[in-house]
């Protein structure tokens, strides 16, 4: 290691100090801290976010990337390190042709328009939140005017959140789904549904949370590098390299929702368990690329979890946990966690109708940045695409435009790679099934680890070294690819509607 | 306020974020870490401590100390502030005197032999332990030497641990407890002990989890300013102002020793949650008063929580929660949680050979400092004292002098302040009979947050305000006294094992 390395290596390591007690932070607020105790956690979180700024900021900082930008420098480096230099000086320079000003009131206006998104939201009334949202767009354009100056903004946006995608690849993805499954979808709906009353109950909370260790044990989440937590809204989080950590939400009536949370969230989990440890303290291992994160975890809570022979070798287990399911036969169980229905709420849709979800979103966006839609048209042009794509129409703003939070800060280009997360898992099964056979007979058989590990040596390992793209063509050897997850749904949906030939 | 006290303000804000992140990594490493994430924790402990220590140290801060300290400022500030600046200016003033390469040198080397301790504890080798203990034995002499010179070193100490109280006092009050109690458990240890196995069963974890909660609520823990946690020793600890937290241990043949440590840390945080909001990030919120700290905790744990009459309203609940109390007649209880008996280990003792446990670490801290007996004395001193204290000798140093962790990194003089603690509790049950009424009562009819809200208002509010001497003047109008106590245990284990008059 030269010199210049070691110094860069040492200051990353205290930004990465930083990194693990605001991700501690962000943790307890959401898990545990008691009511009164929040405002002192937020005055830390704030504290020490201005210090890692100053840290990310600093010329000594540049100076470090800039030395082992240097040719001579940067070619002894090992993998890690050089996309460590390259996007890390990217992001420096990026930082600092943002003027100061414009950014912090740019992080002021996004805490405000969060706010007035929270209130909108309560209310139902989309006029609290416009102007907040107006305003977003136009600072994420001047944003990306300094940062990228002659890019088009949008494919600069898709680019921040799955680098290698761009709209013309996007369009053609997801044209093609909307073709494939709105007839799919109009097919499903003229068939009987299943009695939702056949799976609701009274679930004690402490035994879901028993059986949510065992769903995350048994599908390869590590508890030496995890632990599990209780929040609103579930999701996972590294506190620092080895603590990967997920959360789940727990509803008496109903335990469905858990245990596909506690997949989901798994599924993250094991992606970031399993990166090279090679890579601690590198962008290596900050995946990036949501698309290729977020295809992991509805992998598993999808493609694998909402399979019959998922549950096959371990129903009984649920049982165990949850007497009640003992009177729930697992065919009801298949039928209900594969419920096919147009509704309202992006996280509550099933597998199939939450490409329509996504495609409405990318619409707006395009629409917003490409054809200078502005604010104030949104809802209509949300509900009109809702009675086009899903067939039914939101009764009030809270349910249609303002049910998402992820506007409110400025994340646009963030929706479709939840869409392009299942595109992928759909080329993943399909190489799955080309190298280690049948997926239905793997699970049946109780050995899902194997495909636990077929993902940990194709694609965890690698953390963010490259971008979906990449990955799809050195996994599955293609171009990404619609076709396999339209035949995966086909198929599926054909045999559990019993839907006569289309 | 004084622009001299909004720079001192703004200072202690920024330490307090510090304060917050420390604690809440310690909290976190002791509660929730997975292995493989500890390292992580403790590299940030290890970065913000010394951002901390560089904060504590600095010439502004000292500067901004001694402004406030001149008797013009001083005069304009209310008590917490003044408190404030005394104490930290002396805790700035003594640091100061400390030479730097002596300082780190302690840091590391009471880390050192911390480590040694552990080996030593287990492989019950206190050869690995005794150079580690002579050296905190030598650095503590030399840094007193700095910090309080032509002081006498273990009064400085005691000053540390609990201010206003010396030798003089201490000998007074432990020979007095050892002329009662020695008879008292002797005569004890003549009757029948009732059978431990009628207590013992198969507990459910999540259930003793909610029987804590129930008895934490009960005595007046206030779950919107603390949550509770799982860790390997039960401990209390604030993350910020308004957020305590407490942790505890489970066992699953064995029920009691959880339900006392909640009430025991409860009694801690009851204290913490209801200090003067107005005291907030000043010295007045940090009770370093061990004594009177552990006085609160020790009077729910043993004064409250091992009278029949504590449970009598809610031994039903009990059972609910752990079915199998429902078999165990109330008697039979009390008779268990009020077992008399010489045993090895201090933390496992009950409430009246627990003072032995202390007295003889004390009379050893005493040798070491005022007759400079040294490390390799100690072990025969420490088992010839347990024969003639408490009748029995250890097996091996592990449970002998290797159990306690305190020396280890040089705390000389925590341990009496344990037993002042008790023996405050006597002057308090005696004052709140005078004032509220019989207590007997009082817990027998539920009425124990009467005690809860008396404690608060005499004590709690007050934070460090006072010191304990001047508590026990203030509550009970009159100098410390071990009598109260003295009585109380003759009484009531006179009752207990039917003992004939002495």
């Amino acid at each position: 290691m030269t010199e210049n390395e070691k110094k860069l290596r040492d200051y990353l390591d205290r930004i990465a100090q930083y990194n693990t007690v605001l991700n501690l932070l962000q943790w307890d607020l959401h898990t545990a801290v008691p009511k009164n105790g929040a405002q002192g956690l937020i005055d830390a979180i704030s504290y020490f976010s201005t210090e890692q700024f100053q840290l990310s900021t600093s010329e000594e900082y540049g100076a470090l990337l800039k030395n082992l930008a240097q040719p001579e420098e940067y070619g002894t480096l090992e993998e890690a390190m050089k996309l460590t230099v390259t996007r890390y000086l990217q992001s420096y320079e990026e930082m600092c042709r943002i003027p100061k000003d414009f950014y912090t009131e740019m992080v002021r206006s996004a805490a405000e328009s969060g706010r007035a998104w929270e209130e909108a939201k309560n209310a139902s009334d989309y006029s609290i939140f416009c102007p907040h949202l107006q305003r977003m767009i136009d600072m994420k354009k001047e944003q990306y005017g300094y940062t990228d100056p002659g890019k088009d903004v949008y494919e600069a946006m898709l680019e921040d959140f799955e680098p290698g995608m761009d709209t013309a690849a996007i369009d053609g993805l997801f044209d093609e789904l909307k073709r494939e499954l709105v007839p799919l979808v109009r097919a499903i709906s003229e068939m009987p549904q299943p009695d939702p009353e056949k799976c609701r109950g009274h679930f004690d909370i402490d035994s879901q949370k028993h059986l949510q260790d065992f769903l995350l044990d048994y599908i390869g989440f590590s508890t030496d590098s995890g632990t599990t937590g209780e929040s609103e809204h579930p999701f996972t989080t590294s506190i620092s390299f080895g603590d990967v950590r997920v959360t789940n939400h727990y509803q008496k009536e109903e335990a469905i929702n858990a245990m596909f949370s506690a997949i989901h969230e798994g599924g993250h989990a094991v992606f970031d368990q399993n990166i090279n440890p090679a890579f601690a303290k590198t962008a290596a291992c900050e995946v990036n690329m949501m698309g290729l994160h977020e295809s992991q975890s509805r992998f598993f809570e999808n493609i694998l979890g909402r399979s019959i022979h998922f549950w096959e070798p371990i129903y009984d287990k649920v049982g165990e946990f949850l007497p009640e399911f003992k009177e729930i036969p697992l065919e009801d169980f298949e039928r209900e966690i594969n419920r096919v229905q147009c509704s309202m709420i992006r996280t509550e849709a099933d597998e199939v109708t939450y490409a329509f979800h996504i495609i409405l979103r990318y619409e707006l966006e395009r629409a917003i940045f490409h054809d200078g839609v502005t604010a104030e048209k949104l809802p209509d042009m949300w509900n009109q695409k809702m009675q086009e794509l899903l067939g039914i129409c939101p009764a009030n703003d809270a349910e249609g435009i303002l049910q998402d939070v992820h506007w409110s800060d400025g994340s646009f280009g963030y929706f479709p790679s939840y869409l392009l997360g299942t595109i992928y898992d759909g080329m993943y099964l399909e190489q799955i099934e080309k190298e280690l056979g049948d997926v239905d007979k793997i699970l049946a058989e109780g050995r899902i680890k194997e495909i636990t590990k077929w993902l940990n040596e194709k694609i965890h390992q690698y953390g963010a070294l490259y971008n979906s793209k990449e990955v799809l063509q050195r996994v599955c050897g293609r171009e990404v690819t619609a076709e396999p997850i339209i035949r995966y749904f086909k198929e599926k949906y054909k045999r559990i509607y019993r839907l006569p030939e289309m």
